[in-house]
């Protein structure tokens, strides 16, 4: 059966039960106007929206709809994530072509329903509306952290330390497979593209080992660690050979030809968390991290002045600009 | 300049600056991963979403960016306000093709800023990004309300008089003008589509006065009053010759040949506030909610036990059901 014919009140009877779950926190969830949520005494709310748009984002051959409604909401924990936050709500607004299947749209809704419970947030509002284009689906989650705690983008000082969990370019790499139509050939990559996982364990230990500021990456390396360095007044040296990288990424750039330092500094979409730390304290603490959040935690540079820019500097010492932009959605500069 | 040669970068720098503001529940807003927001003690949070796409709710000629950006943002302040509480923060994301003017978009933000200032709504965070379709608009917005306050759907009794603020089916009939290309004859109605107001006031008004049931008339009076009906487990008696309407309405209906009845009930985006209220103080609580709100407040009718349905019931006696579907947006039944 097709949207158009099931009609808006049925299908958002069938999301509904989906989405049923019950969390503390929710007074009301879907159902009504709005959602009523309780506010914990001693927290602040964390909120973050993005969009996701077929044509950009993503293809719909590119994945099962399970695999779509699970990114769809990834990517927005991992805002959360990078706050050092600990998400609890979501809304999800869904717009397609009245031709779209209806089983279509309740797998997607399931991969989030799935997700959601996975990290006990729950699913609160949302909207359901025929679009002219393709799917479109807007995502916004909150979440609460204790008052003060969150991890700002601004907080980098001069000495700190820079470190990223998880693997670089592997989604990048992952992308052009699928693009290419070799998604087959390295499924580790490929996953990193269609599922990836909000680092939300590792936010969390983060916070706890008083990291001093913190970002996902998102649009890339270069473009990300550039928000904390404007952000922070800061300057950064990366070392390139500390980059770390899933083996299949060496293998796939061996066979495509690709630019392997290119990739994981500028290819988007690897949601692993970018964050500073004291200088003095990394190394052991970085040990607490990857053993608090099952994630590997590498130490890729340190922090500089804002006189010495933003640069990339091999074990021989000669040094380079890191390149201005990562993944920008208007230029496509990828 | 158009928005593909001016990168994302640059215009997030821009819409920052537009949406620049001071809130003290605001402890950081655009610029980092997520918002991060202060909970008052003795509150709950609400908040909703909606999606406003063009060639589905919009088409570009039909109005300055300016309107539209107000009224994606009004849209959703009225799903607060049919709660009774507080809007106090909103996200904003747009999708757009490349080629859309950088200015559109600016103005559009300069809209929904404008509509944010006059409100008190903090702009907190959103998201930008190359549409494969149209513009696309997705708004969510956040308030506060005291703890256990808020007016739900669900909360209608047997024997509750049944009101609404304002005018039915001015803004369905300002849209049938626009698509006619009569926008020009009767402004007051084109305006009520363009330019709709979230009812802020009334909604607040109708919590101090003890009402027991709100809603926002989105999808037309017939579907809305039925959400209440479902929800609170009641029928409805609604006397027609007791809905309020434009004198304009009126010309237009014999003018353009539309059937009045039919744009009142089943017309949707009227954004006005239905609620419900204890019958033997009808007549004077809507003086003063009238009073609070500046709004018109008129008695349409009264609940009835479930058994009876959604019912029309003329002077004379004569009675007929409800039509059942309001606007649907998969269905187009309007």
């Amino acid at each position: 059966m097709l949207v158009g014919g099931l009609g808006e009140e049925a299908l958002l009877r069938k999301l509904r039960d989906i989405f049923a779950s019950s969390e503390p926190n929710v007074r009301v969830g879907i159902g009504d106007d709005a959602a009523i949520l309780g506010c914990p005494a001693g927290k602040e709310a964390v909120w973050s929206t993005d969009l996701t748009l077929e044509g950009i984002h993503f293809e719909r051959q590119w994945q099962t709809p399970q695999q779509l409604g699970r990114k769809c909401l990834a990517v927005n924990l991992s805002d959360i994530a990078a706050m050092g936050a600990t998400p609890s709500f979501a809304l999800l607004s869904i717009a397609c072509p009245t031709d779209t299947e209806v089983d279509f749209i309740l797998e997607l809704a399931r991969g989030f329903a799935g997700l959601a419970a996975d990290e006990s947030v729950a699913v609160v509002g949302g909207d359901t509306t025929a679009s002219a284009g393709g799917i479109a689906l807007s995502v916004t989650v909150g979440g609460y952290i204790d008052d003060g705690a969150a991890l700002l983008r601004s907080g980098a000082m001069v000495g700190d330390s820079i470190l990223v969990t998880g693997k670089l370019g592997s989604a990048a790499a992952g992308m052009q497979l699928i693009q290419e139509g070799e998604g087959e050939a390295y499924p580790d990559l490929t996953a990193a593209f269609l599922e990836p996982s909000a680092r939300i364990g590792a936010g969390l230990a983060a916070v706890k080992v008083g990291a001093t500021s913190m970002t996902d990456i998102s649009d890339g390396l270069a473009s990300d660690l550039r928000h904390i360095c404007e952000e922070s007044g800061v300057g950064a040296m990366i070392e390139p050979a500390s980059l770390p990288f899933s083996p299949h990424l060496d293998e796939a750039v061996i066979r495509f030809g690709w630019n392997r330092e290119s990739i994981m500094l500028s290819g988007g979409e690897d949601y692993e968390l970018l964050f500073t730390l004291t200088g003095s304290i990394a190394e052991q603490v970085k040990e607490v991290i990857a053993h608090e959040s099952g994630q590997q935690v590498t130490i890729i540079g340190e922090i500089m002045e804002h006189e010495y820019g933003v640069r990339l500097v091999d074990r021989d010492g000669s040094g380079r600009d890191i390149p201005r932009h990562g993944y920008e959605h208007f230029q496509s500069s990828y």
